[in-house]
Order: structure tokens, then sequence, then C-alpha cells
């Protein structure tokens, strides 16, 4: 079945400011779960409001907590997330380093002590949307093996860069394993293997097998030793910056709360826009492998769902709407 | 056979000299030849040599021309290259990038018509040297097909991402190619096949033949669509960043030539060296798939070889240096 926007968030909403959320943020984590349904990444949309509620019920989200900034060197701010919402944290953060790019070209907000971002794209969107370059980054718990290593040592680590462009913003959006454990999920479901090897099987073997793989947990590390590496990186900016948990200290913990981001913002006013669409335009004069297929930039797939989703309403899974309906 | 840092050094130094240098960019510029040998980078090192001794004689590059700021936004400057030697250029820009942001927090360098930096690594050794987390990137050539395409039309755009650290910095250096055509044609000369796929043969299936993949052209990005997307984000950042050219216009002028880079800094003055070490500790305690296999942090591999080139000599190739010392 299919939702219209304004009601799927409406609905969520409603659920928030049940479960003591003010209405400033019941309003802005309800958009967000319901943009990020619309825009086709409904694993991190509806499909997790279940396991946020949850989070709520159990205090991991503070949600009445306010993250504060701490101490400042020139254009760089360090904040405490105080484990707020991670979605509200994000959206001030990006916010405030869309304002610090406005004034001095450049500006970055490192967070400490925030909850999951859910999808590390909608930040990229906004800082777009407010004509800046958007750089931003998140640990997570380890769930994915370090190049040459066995045990999930690494975070996916999301990375998303984003520029702004009047048809439609360039924004990638990209989680150091090959696959999330997401989509190894919808392959198995569907009895699907996945197009290219997602990890190892019990015999360390490559395989596309997303039973096998999840089976294993030998997710397998964008490029082998080069996202193992970039992963690394990643966690040791957000936790180095922040002064918060690294993914080895999320961990410990064994939630997937109290993560470290940064929030990295370039004033994009000045940039000429016929870069981006000559970019894109060479890109797509590449021939492609197999009549049908399109070479894409990051970004065109989410926007043309949103305006499928926009058009036709968006798929819900009706056992989790339900759900969602009596939380 | 082997040959000391310091005579590898002079010798090139002596060539530049020969070849007009004033004696600041002479010593710079061999300099970097030398440690990139020194350090396990032999394609970029004394090996790229005559290739950019020859373009220094076509006229390519610019060896007397000065690179300078055009335009200041806060912390971010925009540099016109003008064709100098790419390795001086890079070092300015991001010495620059360093002194900003120790007075600011961050800075960034954009700069357009510029020349190959040989190794990216260099310059995050530079900041990090110097105290910052080190961020740049560079565009090149086309050199690589966008995911589902079979013309290249990317180049493999390295991005270098570098943390200072006491035992030895961390300073990854990806492009955004598995294999770059330097690894690809030192397994065929060894006549051996690479680790994992690293292109498309004629057929269009993934190939770990290094000659299929040289003849075709068709390189496979990192991690499939999510390096295509990383490559094409990064030829946006620094082409628009910049004002400078694209991979789609240094392709058309037939030479890698007049690209585009960014160097962006951040002070790590007051970071947590132990985050670090604790990531790193981290990611070696995962049991290795194989015996005697380790977890290597980005920059160890460089480290340990640098270290061994020290104590040993540099490896030459014979043929390579006594064209070098014909020059």
């Amino acid at each position: 079945m299919r939702v219209s926007f304004g009601k799927l968030k409406s609905q969520l909403k409603s659920i928030l400011l049940k479960h003591g959320f003010g209405e400033e943020r019941a309003e802005l984590c309800a958009r967000i779960f319901a943009e990020n349904s619309r825009d086709g990444v409904y694993s991190h949309g509806l499909n997790r409001f279940p396991v946020f509620v949850q989070l709520v019920k159990e205090g991991a989200v503070a949600i009445h907590a306010t993250p504060a900034s701490i101490s400042r060197h020139g254009v760089v701010e360090h904040w405490d997330g105080h484990n707020a919402p991670g979605m509200y944290t994000a959206t001030l953060a990006m916010q405030r380093a869309i304002a610090l790019a406005k004034e001095n070209g450049m500006g970055c907000v490192a967070v400490k002590n925030t909850n999951h971002w859910m999808r590390g794209g909608t930040y990229g969107w906004q800082a777009a949307d407010a004509g800046c370059i958007g750089i931003c980054a998140t640990n997570s718990i380890a769930n994915m093996p370090p190049y040459g290593g066995t045990e999930p040592r690494l975070g996916n680590n999301p990375l998303v860069i984003a520029v702004p462009r009047k048809e439609g913003h360039l924004v990638l959006d990209m989680a150091m394993s090959q696959f999330s454990y997401g989509k190894l999920q919808e392959y198995e479901l569907k009895g699907e293997m996945l197009p290219v090897a997602g990890g190892y099987d019990e015999n360390g073997v490559l395989t596309k097998d997303p039973a096998k793989v999840r089976a294993t947990g030998r997710v397998l590390p964008v490029g082998f030793w080069k996202g193992s590496g970039l992963s690394l990186m990643l966690d040791v900016l957000v936790s180095a910056l922040s002064g918060g948990r690294s993914v080895a200290e999320i961990t410990a913990t064994g939630t997937e709360a109290g993560v470290s981001q940064f929030f990295l913002c370039l004033d994009a006013g000045t940039l000429d826009e016929s870069v981006s669409e000559d970019i894109i335009a060479y890109a797509k004069s590449s021939i492609v492998l197999e009549e049908g297929a399109q070479v894409l930039y990051p970004g065109e797939r989410t926007l043309s769902t949103r305006h499928r989703n926009e058009a036709e309403g968006i798929p819900v899974n009706e056992a989790i709407w339900q759900q969602v309906l009596a939380l």
C-alpha cells in the first residue's frame, strides 16, 4: 500500500508527541523519517521508526537533551550531543556549519555523544539546499572486518558529499561496506543473489550469496583494502575531531548509541554551476554495457524515487504500518 | 641496484638545474621524486622522472611560473597554478592551508591550472608533519569508465586523508580505480593475475587478468558504483572549488596537464593522540584470514618501506637509472 507524505509525517509526529517529544522536535524527526521513506530509503524511514521509538522508551535517546557547543577553534566547533535524537542534533550541527561557511567560506562542527542520524544523505541535501557543499560522516557499531581480518572491527561509517545544483543536487551517500545489512536482507528475502560479491562465506571465499555473508558477518569493504582504510580514517576523523567515542568504544557499550560525527560545509555561492552539468553530461556520454542501462550521477535515483513517491504516494510495508499505528 | 637517498636526490637535482630550474625548485622537486622512491612509490619517483623532464622540455610544465592566490572567501583561497611544476604548487598550497588551519582551525586552498602532483600522499605527510589533518584531492585525465559505462569518462582522482600520529602518521592515499595502470603493468610484467578483479575483459566480464583490463581500458572503480560516484564527486569538488578544468576538459586537451586540486587542513594541535592508537589496536585485534597475514593501517606499509630503503638504499631500475644519468 501507499500513503501520502503528509499522512505519513503526521502519523509519525503524533506518536512522537505521545511519547513526550516537544512540538519542534516531533515535527523535525517525523519529517526526516517521512522524507527518508519518500526518497526510497525505507530502511531508515518508516521501517526504522519502531526501533527508534523503542530506544526512546529505553532512554537511549534523550528526547529533551540539548546539544551544546563546548569549544571553538576558529571556524571549527566542538559539540556535545548529550544523546539527544540524532536527526535533531545532526540538523542543528549542519545548520551551524552552513552559517559558519556563509560567513567564513568554510565551517565545521564535530559532535560527540550523538545518536544515529538515520540517512546521512539527509544532511547533504540540507547543505545543498542552503547553497553549500556539505561533507559529513558518522561512525557506527563495528559491523565489518578490516581487510585481511575476519572479525568486525570497523563501522560502515557512511560518508556524504553533496554539491548544490539547480536541476537536482549531487548527493553521494556512501557506506564503506559494499552492501549494508539492510540490502543483504532485501536480496535474501527476494531469494536473489547479489549483483557482485558482498563478502566471504564460511571458507573465506568471496560470495554473492547474501545469506552466507550474513551468516559469517564477513561483509566486504568497498574495494577491499581501500574501503577498509577509508572506514578506519573516517572513524579517526569523527572520533578525534569530536573527542567522542570510536567504533571500538561504541561497540564495547553493546548498543549503537553515543556515536561521533562531523559536518563540514563550504559556501558554494560563487561556484559555476556549469561545471557539474559538464561533468554529468560527460559521464553519461559513455556507451553503456547493456541496452537500456544508464550511467547515473550520485543523487539521481533518489530524486526520481522522490518524484514518483510524491506523485503516487509512499510505499509502506503493511505489517510495519499497522505496527506503527499501534505505537 | 640500490642508491642512497642523498645520491638519488642530488642526481635528480643536478638534472633539473641543468634544465633551467632555479635552486629552490630544483631542490624541492628532486626531494619529492627521491622521497617517492624512498617510500616505495617508484612509479611516481625515479621511474616517472624522465617523463617529467620531457614535459619540462615541451613546455607543458612552466618551470619559472609562480602560482598565485587570485581570490579569497574567508578561510578558502583560490589559486591559479599557472602550470608551474605540480609538486611545487601542491607543496605551497598545502603549506598555505596549514597556516590557515593553525590560525582559523581550518583552511582550504583550491588550485586551478596546476600540474601532476606525482604521489598525493606527499602532501598528506606534509600536513601531518605540521600537526594538521590534511585532506586533498586532484583530478586527472579520463582513465576509467563510470559504473555501467564502457568508455573512460572518469579520472582515478586520488583522495588523500592524513592524520598526525607520533608513531607514524595515518595517511590514506587512494585512487578511485581498484588498480592503477602502473599496478596492472607490474602484475602483467611479473606474469601474475591480480589478487581481485581489476576490470572487465572484451566480453564485459570481470577479470583478474591485468593484460585484458589494459586491453579494454575498462578499469574497475573501487566498489563498482560507489567508487564511480566518489570519483565523479571529487572531480566536481576540485573543478568547482578551483574554477579549473574538469576531467572532461583535461581529457579534451589530450595531455594530463592543467589539472584541478584542493588542499584542506584542520589543526590537529588539540586532538587526543590516543584515539588513533585505540582505533589501530582495535583493527589489528581482528583474527586474520591466513596465518602470517596482518591488518595494516593506512600509511603503515609506506613507513616500513621507508625505513628499509633508508637503511639499505633505494631500489632503482637499472635501465631507468642509466637513462636518468644521461639526461
